[in-house]
């Protein structure tokens, strides 16, 4: 049926969708959700059917992904048939009844999801299934494998190839800023991508971005690694296992992550890695609730790895509170830039040097903390990542005053006196958030206190910084509302841990990024 | 944020989406998926975020059921925030985790489903977790409720109040057009609402349809109840379970349906319905398969039907073959019309009797299939089914020739002698549908034989009817490829059911009509 396109001018979130009013539908045979084929001049293409009973008739409403696509103007006219449902539906209603999914069936189905013929619903049931029924360690690694020949790789003709990957959750994670800068000080490769903060008041993407630009093409990325060893750019437009980023989008909503393993191993694997140590942050108020179920995960990761070809070990991590004091992407730069300088906490050193030393271990280094210690005191990880810095297109002088930090600032005061005795990492990063993070780089919260440290009444609690004064007021009584740091005199006087009901609803807290 | 108006002029299929550019997403932040809040003048409205990342900064778009709820021009401001997830999604996420879920919070679920706060993502997970964790007959109890109090309702002070309902997936079941007027003529009350056709050739509204208008109002059907006892009309429109028909938008491409009882009897409920047949067509080909699941459905029909206080009882019926010989909207009506005047197919005469009778004895109507099939046979139920056509709008002395079905039309040859061993329901639905219906109301297939019946080499097995010669010329190519009717000299040469792998892919036949 030849239909005349009218060009909606709009994006669809990268999907491919076509409007008809009632009539012409019904003619095509095609109801909402229904696929149908589209051809102008010699590009064919499958879009799925919004039906609008108010369209003109004889007409097609493209939104931008296709007309782009196909490159036609508003008026001309298209070729429009009813298509097939796509082969990978079949899979995703097998896997809906709990069938176990074969590897030819979930390449498919990947292939399906990156050239987006499917739509948001069968997504988001496929998604629902795989969590509800879970998913066999062969599933995953066909998942793992088709995510990433659906992408684009990093070839890199040197060897071993480094990486770390924390599962993420955990406000105030810069390890990385310092863990990059040792092993490529330690004459290894690291290619570090990561994402931007989606939940979270920063991702490493975004608290690099105030020291340096982060996004750097494929071919830059070999630059600047040839140069120095290592580099810390962000993953999202490199078009690595991009399905992945196609998942989150209904991941996201739904508040669900049961592709957490495929998408970031396939994303090691994309980028070429050989070694990798996998992060997971572990404890009440992290993604992982107990060591028993973080033993379960690093297992699994391994296993992976094993069938990706990829050496993995996994350190687990104490997770209860943020790491450092900085929370907010230009606040946590800034403390990692004094911390590989030799002032910065101790738990983030720690941190940063254990999983550097496995990685170390992991290529044959012995003594690899010690390594990794030795590599941060001597200032040569501070001089790695200033060249990196350089190299990615930033001023390798940088000094952590430099790095602007929001200029409205408040300080919120103990109400007694006490002892730390939890700290909510969920509460801390909405404030942060509140206060204009990760949008506004220079907001974000730094704590003055943590947990077992004694409080005077009235003493400083923690500090939040904001860009805007309408932003810091928001955040300031979201922290009253919130009380993200419990003190108590003694521990012994707060056994009551929760009650139900309860006066609010319990929201599961929820992290995407990983 | 105040946010200037730009109207798209487009319905989003009832949804209620906002479009935002990334940067004013961000500010607010606000995600793909996320809700904001939309206050004009004294109007406050939820809507779904979509973000496009060419859209104008400061502005939002408005697809037209916001834009005409909110009574707004082009151009004008709106103010928008970031509004909470609503309450319904916590409970959609516990029913993804397989817990069970409380009256109050399944209330919840359906208002914001009704009020369009949930998004497809969010809908068709909470369909998939229904249909993979199954429902327990608390929730379906409480989901049946909910779907009705958020609806209209059908009040009429006589009663008992009959009614029946087919499961659906059997292609020519027209027996409610003989049922509501025998039923109508022993004097008792049957305000019968059905659905049109989604995944099949016809719907009882697009079969009676063909005979008078269909699409009536609640007064409007209270006058057609005054004067004659019945009705046949469309329930589409009447706002009767409103929720379900949003649910539907969601199993439709998932192809499942795990909302079939609260869906039949909230709507039975809705209409005021005291006594209710329920036929559960049962067999190779149809929706069920066997008489053991079909006997566990039904004890599942009668448990529900007593908590919303409805007298329910169940008919098996056979389903392996259309009923009747006609499919297609116009040419089931004549058939129809022929049966009720004495001159119609045995099987569909034999269940419209069987169907009646069993309602006739729920209301103390002793033999009821005799006194059905003397009301047949003494031409009463004709002559109620005229009065019905005439009060709904129709030519009362309408004949069988008077139907108007398609001047197109092809025989079907057998390519060999034998008898009929099998008769695909779905590949007549397919080649019925392929040649017009249920959209060109005269288009369709006669079979020339069913089940048993012995067919010469060359005999027609069955026609096909069109409206248009391209429709035919497809209907008879699709007929050809899927060979919907088996024949064979004897059984006994042709053990082989089915074999795997297959050159073709299997995929499950899915009649969403209920």
């Amino acid at each position: 049926m030849k239909l005349e396109a009218r060009l909606l001018d709009i994006q669809a979130g990268g999907r491919r969708i076509a409007i008809l009013d009632d009539e012409t539908a019904s003619l095509l045979g095609a109801h909402s959700s229904d696929r149908v084929e589209i051809t102008y001049k010699n590009e064919h293409l499958i879009a799925i059917v919004n039906i609008a009973s108010n369209f003109p008739r004889n007409h097609i409403g493209l939104y931008e992904e296709i007309s782009r696509k196909l490159e036609i103007e508003a008026g001309e006219h298209v070729e429009v048939q009813a298509a097939e449902r796509p082969e990978a539906l079949s899979y995703v209603q097998a896997k809906i009844r709990g069938e176990r999914l074969r590897e030819n069936e979930i390449k498919t189905i990947v292939k399906d999801v990156v050239e987006r013929h499917l739509s948001d619903i069968e997504l988001a049931s496929f998604v629902t299934a795989l969590y509800v029924h879970g998913l066999s360690i062969d599933e995953i690694e066909a998942l793992s494998k088709a995510m990433v020949e659906t992408g684009s790789i990093l070839t890199f003709d040197k060897g071993p190839i480094l990486d770390k990957h924390s599962i993420g959750g955990l406000p105030g994670d810069k390890a990385s800023i310092l863990i990059v800068p040792i092993i490529a000080a330690a004459d290894f490769i690291i290619p570090k991508t990561s994402s931007r903060a989606v939940t979270s008041p920063a991702g490493t993407a975004d608290r690099v971005e105030t020291l340096c630009p982060v996004n750097l093409t494929l071919e830059e990325i070999k630059e600047v690694l040839n140069k120095t060893n290592g580099c810390m750019v962000w993953g999202g437009a490199l078009d690595l296992a991009p399905a992945d980023d196609i998942f989150i989008q209904v991941e996201y909503p739904l508040a669900i992550d049961p592709l957490l393993l495929p998408s970031i191993m396939s994303k090691k694997k994309a980028i070429g890695a050989t070694h990798v140590v996998l992060d997971i942050p572990t404890g009440r108020g992290a993604k992982i609730k107990t060591i028993d179920k973080a033993q379960a995960l690093a297992h699994d990761f391994m296993d992976l790895g094993e069938r990706l070809g990829i050496n993995v070990q996994c350190a687990v991590t104490f997770g209860e509170q943020p790491l450092g004091y900085a929370v907010g992407p230009a606040l946590e730069a800034r403390e990692a830039l004094s911390t590989i300088m030799g002032n910065g906490p101790a738990d983030l050193r720690e941190k940063a040097t254990s999983v550097s030393g496995i990685l170390l271990e992991m290529v044959g280094v012995e003594n690899g903390k010690q390594e990794a210690e030795e590599l941060l005191r001597s200032g040569k990880a501070e001089r790695k990542l200033r060249e990196i810095i350089e190299a990615q297109g930033g001023n390798p002088k940088i000094e952590p005053e430099d790095v602007r930090v929001g200029d409205k600032k408040s300080e919120i005061a103990a109400d007694k006196e006490g002892r730390v005795l939890r700290i909510s990492n969920r509460s801390i990063a909405q404030v942060a958030r509140e206060a204009g993070a990760p949008k506004e780089k220079g907001a974000g919260v730094v704590l003055k206190a943590k947990l077992g440290e004694h409080v005077e009444k009235g003493g400083v609690i923690f500090e939040i910084y904001a860009q805007r004064n309408t932003k810091l007021q928001a955040a300031i009584e979201l922290a009253e509302r919130l009380q993200p740091i419990g003190l108590s005199k003694k521990p012994e006087h707060r056994m009551l841990m929760d009650r139900i009901p309860t006066k609010t609803i319990h929201r599961k807290p929820f992290m995407l990024e990983r």
